[in-house]
């Protein structure tokens, strides 16, 4: 029994609020628990300066936690004047993410700003991000549609991330909360796709290591963890939902 | 008629939702129409090196918009590496104005860390952050009454803010949303506490100017819309509202 | 009586120098008491990126104090990388203060850039820069006269600030001494042109309040005070002096 | 056969020169194939502040590569004034990797400094890095028996880290140069211990993604190409590697 | 005939204003020609952290211009956020010459600020600032002096600074201005003390070259320019000039 | 005899390694007794924008240390977020130095960056960084001779720098290492050119002066050393040290 009566393969209840926020093209607030996120994907009409007149766009991410998120209170990157190595490892994970399943011709030279902003955090915040993120993406591409911008949706599968780890009597579990997080020997970030293909996983002993055998059981329990998040942000995504992919349907034989 | 259907006097609906995050000391949501701030307040157990040994405590805030709050996305404060004017000269008026009803001398060698986090963006952000810091510092002190860290609520008198401004045909009005503060000759933001007195007034011809006669009005207008807010913030406070100025009571006669 | 003497409505001696530094297209030392500005003002004939295209011009202010400007010496902003919320707040309130005297159109794309730089600092140095930047101004202006860059003096007004404050016995008075204004309770910022419009009020109780009826003897304090340093800039100015105004004459009514 | 004829299983040639440089406790030059790192570790008496009073020490790390490390110069991150994201995720993988074979119980309140200088990169400067860093860290340690600081090797066991990837015709390949990482649909870092346990893993499909069946192969691929870097790494340390887990043996049937 | 009119062995006029501002313990003005520059002496009870327990003092500078110190407005450093490596180049120069001449143990654990703010540039701001640097240090050890703090002056020699160059046709110059430095072919900063010892000698050419025989000439000319700044220092500091030596003196034979 | 038993008048040993790293185009690693610095030349087609448009080109340099390159462990520059004095005070003196022997106008609008990073430092590293950057640049140089992208060497003379300095027992020595220049009265760095004339003269006494004739003494030093370390770069640089100077005999007669 896990210390909020979890088994050992249970995710945490998760709630995805659309429209969040008036002004961003997209905008959800997930839940993970007691986990909270912020998530908004802005439409720009222009690219990086490296990305210019290639005729393709970019996705690009940044994440951050209001200072009281967490139990004790964080100094603002703002007023330190420096972002962390944490929080740039984390940004650069969800736009590398989230570029994996977006078709870049498509979208022409546009940049999708993805703003992750953690109001409560309970472990999980950059998984519980990318989730978040790729609905929030999703919606903004579905007003590009609305207005004739781009004729179809641009992304080729669904896309979310959760985390697995093994707590130090050996167990392995899915979906850890901070104050599991904090005691696990293994913490392991998976992002799959809709299709079952990782895109990235990130293992991670902190003074501590783990086995092959270890390592296919972590990835069974988030490969079924990530089945029911795939369903949740179906459902959420209603007629959008059905969009995705058809890029690729397109291409006959892609 | 005002652009949102409001007569010159009325104040946009405010709603304030106390406990709307888990760890802050005091945290609560206020909407005042659609400008949406995260309050919370943060107790810490001790005081910045410029106030140590002096037996008193210290309030300070701080204060952020998500980049995605308002129509165009604004660059994070954190990338940029540097907080901005408009910034450092929000957050050091509402450290001010509450610091303004706190008995410092009652607290101890505390620090009270306010963080307004605006959300979502439409005209009055610096007057809601007041508005809401105050209510989520009450909350917070009531933790430390709770747990008898305190004995008194150190607070004095009931704190709140709101705008007034000059459209450019001349009419002065209440509560000024996005649309007409980015028109408005003058703006004026106005903190009164309960018992009627000024704690500060900034006023503010952009490009423009005004008479001794329109300021009489502009004031008049905040202080009737400050006593609708007061009661908000009373009922919102349950008994704490009753412990406010109790402080006072007990010095019998200052 | 006041520590250095004065009647609660009275001044301390005020000097303004023109031409001070050689190379400003227009440069005053301006003395009030034993608060010393510099202040400079230099026309740069472009405007900054989000003014351009506008057929308009620019007026921004930059304030510093040299470290021993104080009685304690103050580390620089430049060493410390960067500039102080104190700083922020009153450079912008100089630059918005100029701009509501100017006529921006006249101008066309062009800066005015203005430095005031508080080489001993006594109290009001806010206030003594704005009524030095003016006459910096000026007679910047009157150099693109001369050379018939401009035709009218873009000023439309005189400008000037004071400061006014409620001592901790109550009384009020004009023109804060640096001893006065670190034990007020109450501390008024005004700008006004010499029309008598209000172009600025902050009034500020550090850990105190006022009330109407000491607004109302604060304010008079100011235009009393002010109708005084008009006098002196209008002496100052000569010829210059009689062309302020002159670009509302020529619009016939407006 | 890849661009520089190795089949897909092979490593470049692996050279490590201890006592590079003259001043640190442990110094190394590790080149694999036409990438060379200087691997420096310092040992500081004493630990960062979260850390103290708890008899334990830490292994931190900092990574950079000279501006003309590349085809193309870098502007230098001092220059900048800020250290990029990749660098911030490189460094934290370093010290994360080499804390999980460090007993930091054993080196008492110490800091092990570890600097990674890329002084001529060609992919796969991380994982050189950390392979190059675990020489250097042993050598330093090695220092501290010499002198009777430490009684006994506190380091649990071998460390070192390559890369595997996937081209874009599919082919799973070890130890990616340049030219191929630029290309690689999947690029993965593998971290292990000598015992064959992972330590890191860490996953990308840059805009793909990857399968079950492809991690398999990919993983057997860096397992080999471990165990012959093992043995470099034994081979270099001399009696060193002997030393080597004797605390582990010491404390029978951890 | 040089651009002023003076001959090839003629400096500038100067003089040297002291007590210019009131809350340093040294304060001068110092004009050398058209270069203004204000020199304020601070004693600090404290020395930096690598020079506590040591029993000694510390003299270092800082230097500023004013942004219209010169023909264009230059940006502030503050504002830049960093201090350019001239700056940094000339402050810890003023800092080394001021050093040579100071008896550190004498004046116990102490920290001498100075600050050199040019608020006029015409060339030669960095020899000026060491020139009106050392009155105002003499001016502010004069204090400690005074108020029996320190028993002897502990200034071992005068000390000033000029420059020297070479013009394009071969010409070498005493004390030039801005017209000439800027086009000189070498340029030549020499401190020298009252005893005619070299303390520093930083001989530049800027795409050019020199010989012995033209640096000899070159001193030359600084030597006798020196000769008759220590004149004029020595007069404007009256009795105090008399104390300067004295500790030497006292240690017989030193 | 001197602590590395050398005599007064003796240089280290010098030994210069040429395309040290392969990505460059002119790389030397120099090692000038233990002191070792690689020096990169980078040429970018391009100048920096206060150059643009002149038909000219122009020369830079960047320094920096390993942080292990010394006793101590330095700390980052990067990190730190700030270059320091001391770092800017060299690299302006390299380039400086540098452009001294280049003609500007025939390398046309092109940047030569000069990277010099010391990653072992025993004293005396600016000198051997412009010894070694002179040999980088001219190599460099051969490059787009090679590829007739320059149809002349633009390096019109040799260059090469040393220092001398001044023991406390009075005696003048060359080339100090480490331990001489922590303990000398006056450190003075010489940087002259094949024909033997001055380029730069940096003498300073910390603490302490020097006489005209002490000076002779340590010129004398630097220029018999300097004989010496120009044949040791005329001998590393094969052909090319022919090519020295081309453009002067071309001209006939300049």
């Amino acid at each position: 029994m896990r210390n909020d009566q979890r088994s050992e393969n249970s995710l945490r209840p998760i709630t995805i609020t659309t429209n969040f926020i008036k002004h961003p093209e997209g905008s959800v607030l997930i839940q993970v628990g007691e986990t909270k996120v912020i998530c908004n994907a802005t439409i720009e009409d222009r690219v990086p300066p490296f990305m210019r007149g290639q005729g393709k766009g970019w996705v690009t991410a940044e994440y951050a936690m209001l200072p009281r998120a967490t139990q004790d209170r964080n100094i603002r990157e703002s007023s330190k004047g420096k972002v962390s190595g944490r929080t740039m490892e984390i940004q650069r994970l969800i736009g590398r993410a989230l570029r994996s399943v977006v078709d870049l011709e498509q979208i022409g030279e546009r940049t999708v700003w993805i703003d992750c902003d953690v109001i409560q955090a309970d472990g999980g915040t950059r998984t519980a991000s990318i989730t978040g993120a790729f609905v929030a993406m999703v919606l903004a591409f579905g007003k590009l549609l609305d207005n004739n911008t781009l004729k179809k949706m641009p992304v080729t599968d669904f896309l979310a991330a959760t985390s697995v780890g093994i707590l130090p009597d050996g167990t392995e579990i899915l979906d850890l909360n901070y104050e599991e997080d904090s005691h696990a020997n293994v913490d392991m970030n998976v992002v799959m796709t809709g299709a079952g293909e990782f895109v990235e996983i990130q293992g991670t002993g902190e003074e501590a290591t783990f086995s092959m055998n270890q390592l296919h059981t972590l990835l069974g329990l988030a490969n079924d963890g990530l089945a029911t998040i795939f369903s949740i942000q179906e459902e959420v995504l209603g007629d959008l939902a059905g969009r995705i992919g058809e890029t690729l349907k397109g291409q006959d034989g892609k």
